[in-house]
């Protein structure tokens, strides 16, 4: 049998780290704060970056790639950037070890220390505008629409697998554009690209919101979000979009010619998501018995279970029913191990969040029928095989759209509107908090106070957010409209 | 017009550079020996990568992620790996930058020294190994099948776009087996779907051997190679694949238990395609006019260009036959820039090597016919627009074809058999050295003075050797078959 995972109720964080353990998902290192991700969880981040980069090439995006180093002086050119971002990063100072003249391993060579040090890109606006500044000259350069998929590492004290890890893989985009209201249409264009994968893909319902100034990437105009909801009630920021305004194109001096023939500043955006998601993607949808899947998102959708074991006639038909599925476009396998008894298979496969089991067994065969169970539900029925094929294609859209709509629920249900600082306070503080609509009178000083106070953050002014007048619940000054609060990853 | 190349004839490398430059396929970056690789380029190394990806796939392996840093006593745990590679590499000693108590910008934190530093990965065999310990511990946890596709950093002094960079992206597969022949069969496996990779998508030709024990990879039993003639007849490692044996088993202690309940040291290959690819597909192929690329390489593989410039007629038909093509598989673009002459865009085109150009022109149009250019020969030809599709879909393999062609016929014509030091020494120094076949005793010491005396080293003991009795060109020592000499990039 699979090894017992914690149940959410008994301990959420230890839930979380034997899912990502047992479903081989991912480990520590032996570089302190920086994961191994291994096959399982690396195939769902390769669902997540072909899907992704399917949809930045639809909206006109191209890839590129920039180095993984940024001379140290690049991070201070950017005032608010450098402020933000600078502090905890890998600095290489050296380019050359030696063996050590007493003998014992490596050492470094003192001789071979770098002019300016390099730091290891903790985000690449800097590298990338000193670069767009060699690519434009004249509006007829622009827009540049240019993501990257790369490594890149924050030196964290705190890590959690996938959450939060110093090196993380993720992609960037950075684009240039002749307006300002270019450069914030795209970037409004992007946090909606990532509204429809985390919502559509990842059956990972989020808010669409724009941050406060406190909470805004280091060198931008305007930080807009998709925030999810986990099943804590803990949000997790998914995706951040930035409008860089001209910041980094003044730091970096990119100006371009205009059709007036005027010099002027470009206007950038930035966005990114990361690794970050496939831990998003795990704490929305799986449960006690283990990892649970969007259909979308999984890399096996469907395994065919020879009941009670392999047998030459089962092989044969599971054969022919993997040959039609895969026709189908759907991803299956074949559980052909004939040590294991078909208990143990179920369990392991339910630990691994495989979204449908087929059940083959020489009697249902005869029978013309097959045992279908969706792990979403953990419900079985036996259904004929006849039309089999078209079963299980519909049932993976029912189970995605399930799955959609449970967590939609979910944060429904853990949605709450509150008027007074008391009843913020209960609403942080039970077992779950979930998302709390409040007034706020829009200073970063309240924000801080309530963060101090309740440890719960601002995740957003949402987009959709109706206006109406009402009072800050710490300060009691006027708000324009309701901010959403939680407790946060 | 575009810019003029430099001719290959008045001086190669300027030739490479130019077209890398005007191609937009890479440039170099503010950090010395790290290129940015423009979108141009990336969209090649795309598709080299899905290519690759998924042949690796089909031969049973899986991606996984391993960290960018290796402690730095990782290192000298396999001894002749330290040598071979310990050396000119990125070195991170600090975690934290700091505001410059004196305000110049920001400075590293002296407080935030690692205890032990980090190396920027240069191969990760380290690592890896380290990890495969927790992974392995029974016979049915093997083979493991893994590849990463990663950032590597090899400290360069002399640098050259693609070719050889500080940072540059590749593959490294890294298995682990139950024998000594899996593990055998493994590295050679990969060698021949390199190959095939090369021959079939790259239109590269390439030799496959072994390599000498002076040019073998650092704790490598065997190092098997794919070796690629370029147009001014140096050779070009192009792939390699490795043979480790138990050497990192044994530094990083990963045994198994084996069928009869045996603990025995585990078997391992590492293989690696690098970015280096980009290079060698430019140098095989392109001319004077700029790049060419093989259909199954390139990006775009067809331009319809309206002559003389874009009108509504020439768009709806343009645009019936973009989705004509695009249908059948085929990569097409429209270039509807209404500024420039059609004398102007061919430059452009054939600079950018797409393989096809279709002039479409009212004309023509009015008569049912298209023109019909090919980048590799040159040539144009006039094609009635009926079946269009169907000339264009075997064009594009014939192009394919084509270059394997004319890329074989090279190496044909530049590589010479020869049987003394003096035959030997002519062949080396004429202006296309090209492959050189000669008879060498075996010894590393004779290797080197040839080396020292020519430039010339060994690329590969070819797979496929005739057997035969001779006497080294050098030390007249007896040598049991001719090996392949050649200056190399
Ligand atoms: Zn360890
Ligand atoms: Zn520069």
């Amino acid at each position: 049998m699979a090894k017992a995972i914690t149940s959410r109720e008994e301990n959420y964080s230890e839930w979380y780290l034997d899912i990502v353990k047992k479903a081989n998902l991912a480990a520590n290192s032996a570089v302190r704060g920086c994961m191994v991700i291994k096959p399982n969880g690396f195939a769902i981040w390769e669902r997540m970056q072909r899907q992704l980069d399917d949809m930045f090439k639809e909206t006109g995006h191209v890839n590129a790639y920039f180095p993984l180093f940024i001379p140290k002086s690049f991070l201070s050119r950017e005032a608010e950037h450098v402020e933000g971002f600078a502090k905890e990063c890998a600095v290489v100072t050296h380019h050359r070890l030696m063996n050590d003249p007493n003998g014992g391993g490596v050492v470094v060579d003192p001789s071979a220390k770098l002019e300016e040090e390099l730091i290891v890109r903790p985000t690449s606006e800097t590298i990338i505008w000193h670069t767009f500044r060699d690519w434009i000259t004249s509006y007829r350069d622009l827009p540049l629409l240019i993501n990257q998929w790369a490594n890149v590492v924050r030196w964290e004290l705190r890590t959690r697998l996938f959450l939060r890890t110093s090196e993380f893989l993720w992609q960037e985009g950075h684009t240039a554009h002749a307006t300002a209201e270019e450069a914030l249409e795209e970037a409004l264009k992007i946090q909606e690209v990532y509204a429809t994968f985390a919502e559509e893909y990842m059956a990972m319902p989020v808010l669409r919101g724009v941050k406060t100034a406190n909470e805004r990437f280091a060198g931008a105009i305007d930080t807009y979000t998709i925030e999810a909801l986990m099943q804590d009630g803990k949000a997790l920021q998914a995706g951040t979009s930035h409008n860089l305004g001209q910041n980094f194109a003044k730091a970096f001096d990119v100006k371009f010619s205009n059709a007036e023939n005027q010099e002027e500043y470009v206007w950038a955006s930035s966005w990114g998501v990361s690794t970050r998601l496939v831990g998003g993607l795990i704490m929305t949808h799986s449960d006690d018995e283990g990892l649970v899947l969007p259909p979308k998102m999984a890399p096996v959708q469907v395994v065919i279970v020879p009941i009670p074991k392999p047998s030459e006639e089962l092989n044969t038909k599971a054969k022919e029913l993997m040959q039609e599925l895969k026709a189908r476009g759907i991803r299956v396998t074949y559980d052909d191990d004939d040590k294991q008894r078909p208990g143990f298979k179920f369990a392991e496969n339910e630990l691994k969040g495989i979204p449908i089991r087929l059940g083959l067994g020489k009697r249902d065969l005869d029978k013309g029928t097959i045992e279908v169970a969706r792990r979403d539900e953990k419900t079985k029925e036996s259904q004929p095989l006849d039309g089999i094929v078209d079963h299980v294609a519909n049932l993976l859209e029912e189970i995605q759209q399930n799955l959609f709509d449970r967590a939609v629920r979910f944060r429904e249900e853990n949605s709450t509107h509150v008027d007074t600082f008391e009843e913020f306070q209960a609403a942080i503080d039970r077992d779950i908090p979930g998302f709390v609509y409040a007034h706020w009178d829009g200073t970063t000083e309240t924000e801080l106070k309530i963060k101090e106070l309740t440890k719960a953050t601002i995740r957003c002014i949402p987009n959709d957010r109706v206006e109406e007048t009402g009072s800050c619940i710490l300060s009691g000054k006027p708000s324009a409209g309701k901010v959403v609060f939680a407790k946060a990853y």
